[in-house]
């Protein structure tokens, strides 16, 4: 490891862990990622993980570490109360829960909540990518609707540095459940994996779009398909991946645009598809890097909350 | 067991077996129901699970069998190859499979196929039920769009007596995976019922029905209420079966209908939630019920298969 960390800055999951330090000026020293999530830290010790992955790192007892995700949950470490929205982004750092009875300074950053009855809704993670995405971007001037796919997709509007509100899709896990328990199992193979060159996909996205209501129909249409005409797992799944999308984006961009300006923030071949499913429907938008929104948002919450350790961090 | 039976019906599907003794008006004389559907059937032997029940129903070895459902598929006792839309109702009768092999005259029935790269689909023994409707009803005469709730609910389109294309929705299914499977689970309780005279139930079917691109937004928003207002399980299962059934209603109505009689061929509470569904969105219907009909149907073909012993069935 060259150069000093300030901080450490770690995102912690449903599912995965993963640890960065980072210098003053928010650049990666050293990393570390398990699948040591939630529900597997609470049986080891939240503590007692991170402590393991510092280490290993060769951290300095003394040195800081801010949190985001499931973490902050009630099921978590300690729970970090949502923010509700409207609220600004930066607003997170200020209101960060530090870890009681450990010798380190822990903090856990808060989700956000929509406390609508027709429109409950909540995040925990998504708002730390965002504020990087927002500080690398433009510093959250202007009017952004955000795409964050994922297992559950966030769609989140940000105007001027204020969190407005959000929804989120539960496309990724709808897929995963179709693949791994439903009865099209045997139709789409064992792996998980879609191809957004495939032509399939497009056509699936377009499909769906037009026509959101067949939804339940366009998957069983794979069946059918695989057994009257023989057709291939890879295509069923670029098939069912682009309804999937294709869906979403009926109902996400006409309600939630309305002018806003569309940034996707994802990363590897999930932003991928939906670059793909984007540009198929004609849609202008830019995109940021996920995995490097987070750990900006870790790092700006970081100069926030200390910022002697961190100063020079917005150089 | 009173009366003398003509022909035993048997509905055989993927998770369930039943079998009706039925004299040669089509009354039934004796049942019995088990869960050896296509799967438990396929390691025990089919005609061994057949001849178990049959012989506990004192039935005759020379009785005639008639059977529907999953035992005609590739993966059942024998294939009974899919009969491909367009195509008459009562064809099926004429185009029945004798098992081999065995003495007594089994025939099982064949499905349906819709032979359309766009919109491929299958049926296994909702065409034996539709023809026991078809019989009951008004033998097939006019125009109808059958709605057949299930774990695939299908939309069939029938026109004095003609099957001219169906479409079905995965609603069922996903319904169940939701329930057991995915980070709903907590939120929807352990149990699987509906209430069709919950408020949420038809609030739900409205909403999806309004706009069916939301169906994996809503789906997220019961984790929302949930988490955010301590809603209960029996609240968010109404809500999601509500959500669910006004998409595939927003889908096959309108598409379809072009002027068809709607009617619902369903039994008990899914039955239920469906007249509930139509109900709310205003829509005129009537109702068959699924049980009958598919005796009904299976009756017509023994009629046909075995004029000499269901003689008279149809007086």
């Amino acid at each position: 490891m060259s150069g000093t960390p300030s901080f450490a800055a770690v995102d912690w999951g449903t599912s995965t862990f993963r640890v960065w330090l980072l210098d003053a000026a928010g650049d990666v020293l050293a990393e570390r990622r398990s699948d040591e999530g939630l529900r597997t830290a609470a049986e080891r010790g939240f503590a007692r993980v991170l402590e393991t992955h510092l280490e290993a790192l060769g951290a300095d007892p003394a040195l800081p570490a801010v949190v985001c995700g499931m973490a902050g949950s009630r099921q978590g470490w300690q729970e970090a109360r949502y923010l509700d929205v409207p609220t600004r982004l930066d607003a997170i750092a200020g209101n960060a829960v530090r870890i009681d009875g450990i010798d380190r300074p822990v903090h856990i950053l808060p989700g956000l909540a929509q406390r609508d009855r027709q429109t409950a809704d909540v995040m925990r993670g998504e708002e730390t990518q965002l504020l990087g995405a927002m500080t690398r971007e433009d510093d959250g001037t202007g009017d952004v609707l955000y795409c964050m796919p994922g297992t559950h997709s966030k769609w989140v509007r940000l105007r001027d540095g204020t969190v407005t509100g959000f929804s989120t899709f539960m496309t990724g896990e709808v897929y995963a459940l179709m693949v791994r328990e439903s009865i099209l199992a045997q139709t789409l193979g064992d792996a998980m994996d879609v191809d957004a060159d495939a032509p399939a996909f497009a056509k699936a996205v377009l499909a769906a779009h037009d026509e959101p209501a067949l939804l339940m129909r366009f998957f069983f249409a794979l069946r059918g398909s695989s057994l009257l005409f023989g057709e291939e797992a890879t295509v069923a799944r670029a098939r069912l991946s682009g309804y999937l999308i294709g869906a979403e984006l009926a109902g996400s961009l006409p309600a939630e645009r309305d002018g806003a300006a569309i940034r996707l923030l994802a990363s590897g071949g999930l932003g991928a598809l939906y670059k793909r499913a984007l540009d198929t429907l004609g849609v202008t938008h830019t995109s940021v890097d996920a995995d490097e929104a987070v750990r900006a948002g870790l790092a700006r919450a970081a100069a926030a909350i200390h910022p002697a350790v961190t100063e020079g961090a917005h150089s």
